[in-house]
């Protein structure tokens, strides 16, 4: 009986990743649990490529949907190839992975954690799509979607989430917190749409009044709706499949992801009462976006009731972002700066200020500030160079006429709604500051 | 020797349950199953959005998509602020629970499990919203939602639910049966919209005609039909995740869920050609809908032919219950009285009735009868002194002006598909009875 | 502690199967996995309905999305009745199984069988219905929907999946190789599509200038390309379900799935680079959709690599195939017959070819050729058996007047868009091969 007490205790206590490498029933479970998440990380795509689409005018929206169909394709091909040796292959300097490229008899774990991590590499380089909207060339859209999630992306990642095969990235050992990527996914995305939009320039008439911004409004915000919806949904497997096993502690990360998605949404909802502005679908959608974006590198080690304040937080800054933006006339059509760059950087600061049982540590707060620091200059930069190159040789931008027939004709010939007749769109933004 | 039996015996019997509070493979699972179930249950607000949505008219497009995003945001708050605690908390008298309210230091299972339960107060609100669009404000909505999530529906959820930290509701000590929320969840909300249309008044222009009833066609019904297979998908979760532990009992869950659903649209078609009407899309949704309404609360207790037989029942409700409803001259857009009150009714009655292995037990159908009957004053009192309240303080009904212009103009100052022209939409009502 | 070392030995090594019939770990493990893939499969048919009404016309927006609604359910329930029976029942001489029809009384484990099962059969059903749309009868669809679902695809199944209740089916027996149907599901979808456009003939106008095939563009891409990432999300429960169990070799399973829909989209994307035609979007989802219905067969056994070829190849296949089918004067919608068809049959040739650990031999691939070639006649020859009955009897086809008017009007009295104003198409068929 001594014995099978004993075996009884090690069942119920040996953590999960002592049978990891083996065929067990934990190996198993951890499959079913990251193979999900995968999957609903997958499905992110599809919100973005609705969000993107329905903020875009109906000319562009089968321009918008392919660069969002088509990044996923040849990002993960990408991922396979090169940025997951470069992220997770063997990291002796903690600057950069050095094996695994074009991976083959990996371990049942590896095909896995691959599948999960190109999920993440080809949602980094999604972000920047949005904002570039409506002007740029699909070609060099698409090279430089391959840049981010095979270069830009992978190397920082190496940095601060490297390595799954040997040694340690420099800023992991720091003691960096970006437990699901506000950092590492959103804000190098974030940065990423920054520098595209200011190597393209503004779509034609966004600043010809008076150089003051004018509101385009996008041409299905019924996609746009659902979009939010299914990348809220997709946030679950994001966020939760990041502890990489199964484990009970899954359920305070969707809630805390919940949570901060709902406070998104109030805390853009009340930044409208308080600037007496309207009540916009598109800011609200953007507003629980943001909220997820801030949870996502503290929704592992935060108390719900500071998962509501990220959120209200991030709310708050998906209001005002765009108008910082907009300030500098820079033109970003799905405010993706805003939403994924600010908010990233906010949920980073956030998760080192209110870490369980240890908050407001200076000392955490300052690696924290780093990895947010590091990444603008690294992602922006990396980004900037990328456009720019793009720029000077095939050309980042389609012609004014190009521009002003719509790239769906342009770039596809294939219109996207052939059979509604389109209208010249009732300006409804004399009535924002009405409200 | 015989030592290893005993524990392979112990291990292959020990009920879950056992294991529950420990950090076990076990505990891991369940949280993988219930936080899985729970991000298909919110889902499920995409799917209300999008039938709702495309069941209206394209100048209320964004005011009925705001509805659902925010509701989904603002129940869910007040559930975690309020709602859990009077339905879970401590239960001492059976009417109410008392503790547990801005929960924090929960164990990891009672995230899990609020996660999943803050869906459900999500869900149970969101039904109303469908049966007043086009001509309710916006803000009057969402303090509505906020009574449904934070006080009707955790109070009657304490009676039959309750309580996960003590104390037993006084329905559920009686023996209710209603596993998922047929009548908790669905009836609650389909008498909260039945209160709801009640004090609005019909849209303009419904029995603008000799006093009967006009068909106003919703303006997208892509939507719809996207709207039911999400809801339907979604529901999976909704029923299989009630089990709150991972269980091989899901396997006849969702196959009498997938039946019933299947069975509800096949009733509306056979009553289509009953009474020789035409078959249509947004009735077939509102079928299949119908049928997955009613087989939640029998869902685990009954066999796949009674599923069957419930779901055809309540496909034939949703056609009936329409007509029934309009009579009074009572405009539900989306028909939700029917589908969610009436289909929820009948589901909690048939779980009497098909319960497995002990059917037509009169003093089961009693208690089953007793709880709609419960459900239906307490759900429809409490909406309509809300709504009531709503009305005679700050105005539930938006100006006739308004609502002819559209909600999406005046409530939010933004269009949902500003560039295609809009035309008078195409009466096809005078065909229906011709096929 | 001998003993100890024993029982964890067994614990650890322990094929999942021994406990699958105990109420054990394992089996609730199982079931949530299997249930999980299940309901991704059912979110499938959202997909379908999505891009096949996408890429009709609006007149036919609703009849198309009723047809993908309503077959899933009568297909679920036919499956059920019999269809189970047929392919799964006990199955003593190889060629069709003759027990559990209607079915009670089964153990746990097999209703989360039929559940997965039956979202097969649904599947291999609605493949169909996109080929004949914008001209059948909706009725006349519906039979032979049921048809399949009932008879030719489980009848064939039970040739090479039959049986789980005794006996195995004759293909089964000589080790053909179709994890999860790319043959069974796909290909046999795919030849009674090709059945039934060769029955209906081509819609008016599609040749009607010297015989030349016409571009008739579909009314929504935005409903296609969202149809395609559903689509490629629920393969995932498709391809990894079909493992049955719940198993570390998921996540293989997942990235082959993956890799291969990317590479479809890209060697789409390659034959448009290498012909000098336009990049569609409609032709990126199908390619896509292709490389998922080629990896279908081989997903559990082909290296990585190997599935990016696979992928590519198929790609190739939907640029290829729709002009071949045009080029006899078949009508097929959205090419259902080379995406599923073909693409089918190459992905089960290529499981054959690149087996790992065995590439190459040739009496393996001997057995898939013939696998192939009999799905090709059982399949197309039943099918066209079936809708020739159908069109002789109660008419295939609708008048020439109603499918000018639209099936919208004509079979449902229910317009999808009424409130916007359709226009006469803009045809951009010229531009295709400018680009």
């Amino acid at each position: 009986m001594r014995n099978s007490l004993f075996i009884l205790l090690i069942l119920l206590f040996l953590p999960s990743t002592v049978y990891a490498d083996e065929t067990t029933v934990l190996n198993a479970l951890n499959s079913v649990w990251v193979v999900t998440a995968g999957a609903l990380v997958f499905l992110m795509q599809a919100g973005f490529a609705l969000v993107e689409s329905g903020m875009s005018r109906a000319k562009n929206a089968v321009n918008v949907l392919m660069k969002n169909y088509m990044d996923a394709c040849v990002c993960s091909l990408i991922f396979w190839a090169i940025g997951y040796g470069l992220m997770f292959g063997v990291n002796q300097t903690g600057w950069i992975g050095s094996s695994h490229f074009m991976p083959s008899n990996l371990t049942q774990w590896d095909w896995t954690f691959l599948f999960f991590q190109m999920m993440f590499a080809a949602t980094a380089a999604t972000i920047a799509s949005g904002a570039m909207a409506e002007r740029i060339h699909f070609n060099a859209y698409l090279i430089g979607a391959c840049m981010i999630a095979g270069l830009i992306y992978p190397i920082f990642g190496s940095w601060a989430w490297g390595s799954a095969h040997g040694g340690e990235g420099w800023l992991k050992a720091m003691g960096f917190i970006d437990f699901a990527g506000s950092t590492l996914v959103h804000s190098i995305g974030g940065w990423a749409a920054l520098a595209g939009i200011l190597v393209l320039g503004p779509r034609l008439g966004k600043f010809a009044v008076n150089g003051e911004p004018r509101s385009i409004p996008g041409h299905n915000l019924s996609m746009v709706a659902l979009g939010g919806f299914i990348l809220w949904f997709g946030w679950f497997g994001f966020n939760a499949g990041s502890t990489l096993v199964a484990s009970p502690d899954i359920g305070k990360i969707v809630l805390n992801t919940h949570l901060a998605a709902c406070s998104g949404a109030l805390g853009y909802l009340l930044s409208t009462r308080l600037f007496k502005r309207a009540i916009l679908l598109t800011g609200t959608v953007n507003g629980s976006l943001g909220g997820l974006v801030a949870i996502t590198a503290g929704c592992a080690t935060m108390e719900p009731h500071f998962a509501i304040l990220t959120g209200i937080t991030a709310g708050f800054i998906t209001f005002i972002g765009p108008r910082f933006i907009a300030s500098f006339k820079l033109d970003d059509v799905v405010d993706a700066v805003s939403v994924h760059g600010f908010c990233g950087a906010w949920g980073t600061l956030a998760a080192g200020l209110f870490f369980s049982g240890d908050m407001f540590n200076t000392g955490r707060i300052g690696v924290q500030c780093l990895g947010i620091l590091v990444a603008f200059i690294w992602g922006f930069g990396m980004a900037f160079v990328t456009y720019w190159i793009i720029d000077k040789t095939i050309g980042m931008r389609a012609s004014s006429l190009h521009e002003q027939r719509g790239l769906d004709f342009t770039e596809h010939a294939e219109i996207g709604y052939p059979e509604f007749q389109n209208t010249t769109a009732l300006n409804t933004e004399s009535l924002h500051s009405k409200k």
